[in-house]
């Protein structure tokens, strides 16, 4: 089957996602400058939130590029990530609203895990569906960025209750990483 | 007339009901854990309804993939499908919010059999304009699954006044029944 | 220029209008019959607008199958059609929740009007972008049910103060007559 | 990379940020016209953000149209551009509500100054991707328009305090300026 739809569903629900989370960003009902702080919690949220759903959408973009062919197992584990990233505006306004919480903060980290493992088990269904020697994974290759992410995502979940600040760092600093898109599918 | 942009629209339509059902998820006041378990039902209801959708939206995918044209009738009866599948979000809050209270158990169950009816019209306007011999009317073949699901909703529909639990495990169900792509339109 | 991104833009906006009318049906706090019941002026309405929306999309996808080439005009008369077609939500949500009070319905039908020249505007970009001897001008032809369409606006505004139910059914009666789409644009 | 999927997200996030600001305009209680009167600084700037939104979509879409290929800077300076526009019903429906009063209306010229500012990065960045001497480079010359905006932009913030109608006024200037798209795409 050819891949084009797939990659424009994805598409469609990707950028309803990263915009729809700016509806959380409540207007406030004074007019001066100062109306505007309180909101600082809920825009630093969007502006993570929006970097993350970002990324998955750039590496998604990079990966489908090098894609042939997808099958019945890889259209479900689409879904299956597409349904994590859907969580993504309920999560984030949860950590925005309560001021980076030690529980929301702990639960926006177990939704960027979730998103790791469902992207994770996409790219493992599109290598089989490609064979262990195509071409698609050899420039897949290790996958040593993830690996660290999963890692600092679960050492965020379980210091959130510690310290807050200490996991919203470590969610930018991952974001950070993933900052550059996967070179390996650029030619 | 090419297919393309019934394609485009349908995914348009289908990504925007499956992402703004997440906007039912209300973010809870509280900061614990605790704050969030009251939001199970509304939880459960959404992922039923985002595999529903994404169960619609997998089929559709497979069936237009096999489809060479269409025509004014196939355009309106896609329209028709579209209808039914927009309210979903609102069957699925009714459902979520009342704890799954007997009669809007039993609406979503409408709702879900209104979706299978308007499908089938697609799928036999489709037919219609390929032709009973076609090579797409013989990839069609049977509807087994179709008429299985048709028959397990409306039993889903007449229980939910005596047990509304055994309504939701239908709709589950046959979720399970559908999860699985049809295999006719896959090489 | 090709009109490839010109057809997505406008298939995203059209599908978006479409889609969030449907967050109007506020959910009921009841869980009976009864409690839907209430919700009748608000379906109704809702029921028209994805009908004149679903008949603006079949329009515009039949005309635009025809269109060779789109230019700078053509963007904005299109951006124009999608302005008056956004409002669609507003005038269609202030219209059911008033259960058809006079003046919201004679604003839904002055909606339908500016939906209605705002189309017109951009077929006649359209002709005279390919030219009035063109194919494209041919297949056009005459506008009879475009001219209809305008008469029984202007009537159905006029009347609302009076009775608003005839409003209604003239609204009903001219998305009939468009229920066909343009046979004009098919092969 | 090929652009296909960079232009289809866009559309996709531009659609919707163009689209979810109509739910800013709030259904009024009453049913006489009079009721509608007090929308009307809502729907002001409705109109001048769905120009704006408009405006850089044409220009996006005339943009892309001259682009050749696209990297991973450019994906990021698309998403950064995005980001920007992104906030757009925000700052939009702060001004409304407030009747453009003075910050509110200088922070949504600061809104346009960054859409601006991201605008001409994506500019910058596709010109570096294609070389000095490209074609493309070429056809994108000087960028007077670009200045003369930014300028105004800037006098509109500043004078915004002293006169906000002032700002208004140029805010609606810049967007007339930009109603022509660039001619320099165009073949």
């Amino acid at each position: 089957m050819p891949k084009g739809r797939l990659e424009a569903f994805s598409d469609g629900v990707i950028a309803i996602i990263i915009t729809i989370m700016v509806l959380e960003l409540k207007v406030p009902h004074g007019t001066s400058l100062e109306d505007l702080a309180p909101l600082w919690p809920v825009f630093l949220s969007y502006v993570l939130s929006f970097a993350y759903v970002g990324i998955y959408w750039n590496n998604h973009h990079h990966m489908l590029h090098a894609v042939k062919h997808v099958n019945g197992t890889v259209l479900w584990c689409n879904s299956h990530l597409l349904f994590w990233l859907s969580l993504t505006p309920f999560t984030t306004a949860w950590m925005g609203e309560n001021h980076f919480a030690p529980v929301p903060v702990a639960v926006y980290g177990v939704g960027l895990l979730m998103n790791a493992i469902a992207y994770s088990l996409l790219v493992r269904a599109l290598i089989r569906s490609h064979g262990r020697d195509s071409e698609f994974a050899e420039r897949i290759g290790g996958d040593m960025k993830g690996m660290i992410s999963l890692v600092l995502y679960i050492l965020a979940v379980a210091v959130a209750s510690v310290n807050s600040a200490i996991s919203l760092g470590l969610y930018f600093a991952v974001a950070l990483i993933w900052f550059i898109p996967d070179r390996r599918f650029e030619r």
